[in-house]
């Protein structure tokens, strides 16, 4: 498997600004200093799963975009993947698990997807359910995160953001706090900003790169860790293609309690007018604790906003 | 009082591009068709009111900034007038109706602005009240939308969304269609889009502009106006400097109902995933409606997403 690059980050650049119009970096005082929130909510599929999909599905040669792909993913990387295929004329399987989220499960579905379920909470093995599908069809997978070109595609994310704060904040960030599942969102961002701090922050429970980054290896979190609603980043560990960027280039792990989640998602709706699920809100849940610090050139990433209506109503509720 | 141009609204956006960062367009699939989504919500006050306010205060004289600025506005106006004024270092006072959203009442004293209220409920005068406030002070009236600032500022919007769908829907938009209370920013679009049609929606029971673009004379909200949830859109009549744009170039005005106006909020939060109040989405609620008709270059205002967290879960309950 091809280690991913910056050039390849450049390349997946070129190819997603002719297709989606760049996400805003929207300021946001937080303990008296102005941080900047990267809104890829606002990603047509609702998350920055988009970019990698993208970049993965339209570098298929003929004969592989023939067999079609197939991906494994909770519901945001889902979308990515299927909004993809369906632009790309592409045949789709997702192999998502049966707790998803209603409305990740119906996007997928309307953007032309077949999608095949495991059953995560009963503890079936999702790669093992993926590795079937792909027995029978010969297609490519398009792994959530790891991925040479999901990582690229991912890492377009920190090209824009460092464009819009040289515009906007003085300066490119010196810090990017992000939500971490798997970790491919953090390793692109590492390496498309070199000069940034990469502050990963994962839910309560779920701190698996953050024990992996604290101890060298890959950890994973065993069958007893806790429910979280931050399905988006509910990944039991990382992979190697992803953890040798991140143990070379990010800060200590940090991780945030649902309720911390919730306050991040209120203030986001309050402040920013942005619905953003759980999985998308840790970052900010660790910038308005203080777990993360912040300073003029902090960003922070809104990563994804698919959430069921009465979950955020519940949110909101308080 | 001077009339509005269209090289004021191009002095505006030259202001405005310093000093704001773009607002993002949005693709929708409604019917079958794309249509532009204007995301003005994601404005630092959370709507497009404070384009007008800076270009009005940012316009000011020494001496008269020195005197400071009145506005009058039931939140959207009056948080635009506040941040102009607090970036410029100008005193601002703002006249707003005591049922306002609190969420409004709070961000414009978080500010800095001093808040006088009138009893709208009651039938007190918001005119009346500016008046007195005005006499005090010596300020400058801003006022919400019959000021030729205002308007041009409000105009820049339709700047950008035209430069946007060149860009990205394939030509300059056929028809706009806005949420519409006095008429500041559909007589700004209508300035800065001369080749589009504008379709201004109004909540039901407040659709005075519909009905004075129907007579051709200016006609009033009457004393017995039904309550509404559109705060935003709330105003008893248009004036004279909107309406003269208004009736040489608005289609025949829409209004639509509560019902829809909420159905329209609850899909932006689901395919948009953004926060819009219930006065910012009764364009997008006559698109869906099929009260305003789509074609693959009609934009949609939305322009407003201040809401109390309350009212919001209210409307994702259903």
């Amino acid at each position: 498997m091809r280690a991913p690059t910056l050039s390849g980050i450049h390349k997946a650049a070129a190819k997603i600004a002719k297709i989606l119009p760049e996400t805003p970096l929207l300021p946001l005082e937080i303990h008296g200093v102005t941080i900047w929130c990267k809104a890829e909510v606002l990603q047509p599929v609702g998350a920055f799963k988009i970019r990698g999909a993208w970049h993965r599905l339209s570098d298929l040669s003929p004969e592989e975009a023939a067999k079609g792909v197939v991906g494994v993913s909770s519901g945001n990387h889902a979308q990515g993947v299927a909004w993809a295929a369906q632009k790309l004329g592409i045949p789709a399987i997702i192999v998502m698990p049966n707790d998803a989220p209603k409305v990740k499960l119906e996007a997928t579905a309307a953007m032309g997807a077949k999608i095949v379920t495991y059953d995560r909470p009963g503890g079936e093995d999702r790669d093992e359910a993926a590795a079937k599908v792909l027995a029978q069809t010969g297609g490519t997978l398009v792994h959530a995160f790891a991925d040479a070109w999901v990582i690229e595609g991912q890492g377009t994310a920190g090209l824009a953001l460092t464009t819009q704060m040289e515009q906007w904040a003085g300066g490119a960030p010196t810090r990017i706090v992000t939500p971490c599942g798997g970790g491919g969102l953090a390793a692109g961002l590492a390496l498309a900003c070199p000069d940034a701090q990469i502050v990963p922050v994962e839910p309560e429970g779920w701190d698996d790169v953050g024990r992996s980054l604290a101890t060298g290896t890959i950890q994973k979190v065993g069958p007893d860790a806790p429910p979280t609603l931050c399905d988006a980043l509910q990944t039991p560990a990382t992979r190697e293609i992803n953890f040798a960027i991140l143990k070379e280039r990010c800060q200590p792990g940090l991780w945030v309690t649902p309720a911390e989640v919730a306050e991040a998602q209120r203030l986001a709706f309050r402040q920013l007018r942005l619905v953003v699920e759980p999985g998308g809100a840790t970052a900010l849940a660790a910038v308005m604790t203080g777990k993360a610090p912040v300073d003029g050139r902090t960003a922070v990433m809104l990563s994804g906003g698919n959430t069921d209506d009465a979950a955020f109503a519940q949110v909101l509720m308080g």
